[in-house]
């Protein structure tokens, strides 16, 4: 059974594989890996610091005749410290260069904070603070009607199908919906059984945007940096067990198949091959209403990606930042 | 003992008479009453269809000597009809008109909701539809930046002695820092026993942003609209009830010296002479530390005032504002 279209980005396949935390030097493996299986989606960043490897895996791919640059959608996003009009195309560049591509699929602001420039040179990539991910955050201003607007002419010159937003709320979006000449076509979101986010999703799709949600497994990736627990993970939660059970399938696809039903598409990781099958394999079945009622009643609003938690301590010595991180989501 | 000044905004008296649902045959009594009994900051808006009741009574009292303009600290709202570059001048002159003064001490952005304009013959106030508040809301593509500039030019005017903002979160209040040539001297928010806002309050404080508490006493308001039930009530929670009186004070002082120790500037309503005068008597005692964590641990994050709730059905049939309301803190 083949997957729903994306309804807001027909193109767009609604499993992709996400790259966030896959080292470098395995990255390249698991792209080709997950290509060779089937996956046609393939979420990076900037930030993830793998860009080239991703590069390396399509190169191969491609080469190799395994699938066109056609058949393939490929989202990137601009880092926070490239918001400033004249870096939003280099950075741009520098990914397209990175991944050995002309163009991307989709390209998207990944959060809407604006730090202060870093060269290339000096650092790539730059992450959050003036150390990497120990200093200080040093802040630029930069509305960000300037860096859509940015965006808008990389659009225009082809450099990006289509161009988005991350983790933006709906005060963010109407404001932005008032003044984008390209709406945005995309909203990346934390979305997950815990973080259902149900009325910014519906938001989204009701103003054309496809809501893509990464984390779509849950705190997996985040309780190793201590962001999570071990008991918040979605994929023993008992009710995700025991409708798993009753379908013959795994946790991870009962997770995943609720996001696309609601119209989610989701970008899970993985570096194992079974699991990037398993997690593909998601047309086969359907979760009923009841199933999806029970799955949506366990919603705990829990944030685990969340700056007022991970960017404590990394203000000025004694700024509101240093005491209460980044309150994005306030 | 004296209330303590408000940090950001000294000029502003830390507890003022909000108007808001003030019937407009008794305002001008009450508003005269409030004065008389020491209250010298005033909650106003066009939106609340009583700033000529307002008007009459203050001059009533500058006539009676009872106080005069300059002892007094009044805040009036631009309304969501009025964003548009525009309008903005004239918006504010009317409430100007209305009140019978010739400056505003504070001026706020209402919501961050542009609605199509409604001229002032047509319908004053224009509520949120077009059909006050019970046809189709129609929305305006203005951007925030638009109405902001506009209300620079009205402080450059002279017309209001500080500008500032309501019902702004933190990622919008993220975008106006970095392009406001005027900073928002205030965000006015709800804030109440149930709803801390606490991260919200705190970024404001630490930039520089006064913030003012609607709705301070909680639910009341909300019950007779069928937006909260007489179980949510904070004056009735028993935690504040045996604070209360162990202090010999009332619940509502209670919960109003709470927020004047978390900086949160409040502005209850009352009609009667005695609740006025409680509401301001809150100089003459100090809740301890341990009370404070007591009260904070009762946060709810229960919002009464959510136009997710109340402006469900005010979109074209069919559409997402018909279903979902305006999730518009989401």
């Amino acid at each position: 059974m083949t997957l729903p279209a994306c309804a807001q980005l027909p193109g767009m396949p609604m499993v992709g594989l996400g790259v966030w935390k896959a080292p470098s030097d395995v990255t390249a493996q698991v792209v080709y890996d997950a290509v060779k299986l089937g996956y046609r989606h393939l979420d990076c960043a900037c930030d993830y610091g793998n860009e080239p490897a991703v590069g390396a895996a399509l190169k191969r791919l491609f080469d190799e005749g395994v699938c066109t640059r056609e058949e393939l959608w490929i989202t990137s996003k601009l880092w926070n410290t490239y918001h400033a009009r004249e870096h939003v195309l280099p950075a741009c560049q520098r990914t397209l260069d990175d991944l050995g591509l002309d163009y991307l699929d989709l390209y998207l602001i990944h959060f809407p904070i604006a730090l202060k420039f870093v060269p290339f040179e000096e650092r790539y990539p730059p992450e959050w603070t003036d150390n990497g991910n120990s200093g200080v955050m040093r802040f630029a201003d930069v509305p960000y009607r300037e860096t859509w607007e940015a965006m808008e002419e990389l659009h225009a010159a082809g450099k990006a199908k289509h161009i988005g937003v991350s983790n933006l709320n709906v005060q963010s979006l109407v404001d932005l919906l008032r003044y984008a000449k390209v709406r945005p076509a995309c909203n990346q979101i934390e979305n997950h059984l815990y973080l259902q986010q149900g009325k910014l999703a519906t938001f989204c799709h009701d103003h054309a945007m496809a809501v893509v949600g990464f984390s779509p497994l849950g705190a997996a990736s985040y309780v190793g940096m201590g962001l999570a627990s071990a008991d918040e993970d979605a994929l023993k939660d008992p009710t995700v067990v025991r409708i798993a059970a009753a379908k013959g399938k795994t946790t991870a696809q009962v997770l995943l198949r609720l996001q696309l039903q609601r119209g989610i598409a989701v970008v899970p990781k993985s570096q194992s091959a079974a699991r990037l099958r398993e997690n593909l394999d998601l047309g086969g079945f359907e979760l009923d209403g009841g199933e999806v009622k029970q799955l949506l009643a366990l919603d705990r609003n829990r944030r685990f990606n969340d700056p007022a938690v991970y960017a404590k301590g990394w203000g000025e010595p004694g700024s509101w930042l240093a005491q209460h991180g980044y309150p994005l989501y306030e």
